[in-house]
């Protein structure tokens, strides 16, 4: 769910994309979104599409062709960072867990340091499975061999500590509709100054215009055209922003915690089992596996039709097995985890 | 200036992107662009970013290593093609008429005929000039030698006749925010059957995820997942394209044509001479060239600071010497024609 105070910011009059009060917002953009990503970075942007579009820009943009990416994979997303990758022209060498299953930290360290990659991609909170994996082993192992570190946090910003600079990421890339309570259309990105060094040495030009982050930095700072931002979705990520940082970050990490341990009593005291190992799950979507003999399509379906709850179901080799059940941003709440679980009880009873 | 609707659309509860109203909003939208592009096709959609990322869709899908792309360019968004096609890998010549500045038709023919391309690209309606194209003796050239047209119908899509099949366009893209008058943040695209034929040929996998056309495809009609498209800029197009059919798309054009004509005939008044010879204009944004002696940014910030109106200046060759004020979509009134002609006598006496 959105945020009421987003939708409001959205009905602000439009403003063209380089009117003043435009570059106004961006720059309070530009600051909200450091808080956020906890970075002293200011190399801090939405890029003006989708989540997507966020990992889009952090691979065309320091992978081309030659560059050899290692890829951590435990799920969905990580793989896609690899397709993204070869698209543009990279190598990709791949570390891979089963579907929410943690690494090991000293095998991708070992992978890292054998491999010795220029980037090296992973999820930060895997959306596919709900599994959280660790940043601060892999950066520091990708420090070791002077790699570039690029990290989804598609699913953990503004719902868990992403610490971008705690941790050492040097990319990272997120949406606006999960943990930051927006619409989705925007994708906040942020590069710290060790990336943008590196960019420089790029021998062929970023293939893909729309996310070249040097245009992109020479509008936003430059006041350079490069094509029409929307006003309209930049006042609604201010407002998101502005209000994780009413709530504070820390108070509401907290929030989405507890909300997610609320949920995962609940669901197993309905006899259901969480797929991710305690400790390495996400607090802003929850997967719990479905009993035996229970048919997703028909819970799912259930949930929407009778409670107008959206629901996901697993895909790939999850497939049938669990639902992906979100708490995050503005939806997290002890209300909303009450309201599912009620209803959860009431699809399981139904469709067993 | 966004229709009142259409920000009352955007307030509507977000849905997910897998969510069956979705798809049924996005069906609605395809049927409704099939429309307003005056096209039989059924490959239309809003790719999930700006004008400029519909502009490369167009490219990066038709567009591969050693795809010969021939441009006519008598204007900034021209060469941007240009730009993009190169980064895809594809070899770019050039017909090129100075900025404003009508093209021989004869001469496009022959420049066709001896490059042979496979693709021609070309703007419908150049936002830097306010030059319109005709599209017809383009396609019909291209034709002759079986090369794919695509056309920028940025700033023409809603506000003047694009007429897709007619022409013989082959892939058209537009924005959401002009003749459409939504917030931008959406580009709609249409591609035809001969595209899509020819699409199927390619040698290489698209560079560009985002944008590739046939995972969109797969998304809007097989709900195979891609990205996370934005429920709450879908409304917004939707209510935007209801509004264009309701009004009725000659109903509309007409509108445009005299709103714009109004303009002309107020700017005349005033001693000012439109940069774009009559016949060959924009009903949609209008180029006024500016008096000897007077100061673009000035005129422009009396305006911005005493009207609150929003107008573009000159860039690149026509930097200083024009204004570029628009009157499209829902702002196309004659109100707006009076208030901005009342603004600008205002502007011009003080600023001379």
């Amino acid at each position: 769910m959105v945020a009421p105070r987003v939708y409001q910011a959205m009905t602000q009059p439009l403003v063209g994309h380089l009117d003043p009060f435009f570059f106004q917002t961006a720059e309070e953009v530009r600051t909200l979104l450091g808080y956020v990503f906890s970075t002293a970075n200011t190399f801090n942007m939405a890029v003006s599409g989708t989540g997507t579009s966020g990992m889009e820009a952090a691979i065309a943009n320091f992978v081309e062709p030659g560059t050899k990416v290692a890829l951590l994979t435990n799920g969905f997303f990580a793989d896609r960072i690899g397709e993204m990758a070869r698209r543009h022209g990279g190598t990709v060498v791949r570390l891979a867990r089963d579907w929410g299953t943690p690494y090991d930290y000293d095998e991708v360290r070992e992978f890292i340091r054998r491999e010795r990659p220029q980037v090296v991609g992973f999820v930060q909170a895997e959306t596919s499975t709900g599994m959280f994996n660790q940043a601060k082993p892999i950066c520091d192992a990708a420090g070791e061999v002077d790699a570039l570190v690029i990290a989804d946090c598609v699913t953990s910003l503004g719902g868990m500590p992403v610490l971008v600079d705690e941790n050492g990421i040097d990319i990272a890339y997120s949406c606006s509709q999960k943990g930051l309570g927006c619409p989705p259309g925007l994708a906040p990105i942020t590069v710290g100054a060790r990336a943008l060094e590196r960019r420089k040495q790029r021998k062929t030009p970023v293939d893909c215009f729309y996310v070249d982050l040097e245009l992109l930095d020479a509008y936003y700072t430059g006041r350079k055209y490069h094509h029409t931002a929307s006003a309209t979705m930049l006042y609604a990520l201010r407002e998101g922003l502005a209000i994780v940082a009413e709530e504070g970050l820390e108070a509401r990490w907290e929030r989405h915690r507890k909300n997610h341990e609320a949920f995962v009593a609940g669901v197993e005291a309905l006899g259901m089992k969480m797929l991710v190992p305690e400790g390495h799950r996400l607090w802003t979507l929850n997967t719990p596996c479905l009993p035996a003999g229970v048919d997703d399509a028909r819970v799912r379906g259930y949930l929407l039709e009778k409670y107008s709850m959206e629901t996901a179901g697993g895909f790939g080799p999850l497939a049938g097995k669990i639902l992906r059940i979100g708490t995050m941003g503005y939806s997290s709440t002890a209300e909303n985890v009450a309201l599912i679980l009620e209803a959860l009880k009431d699809a399981l009873a139904k469709a067993s």
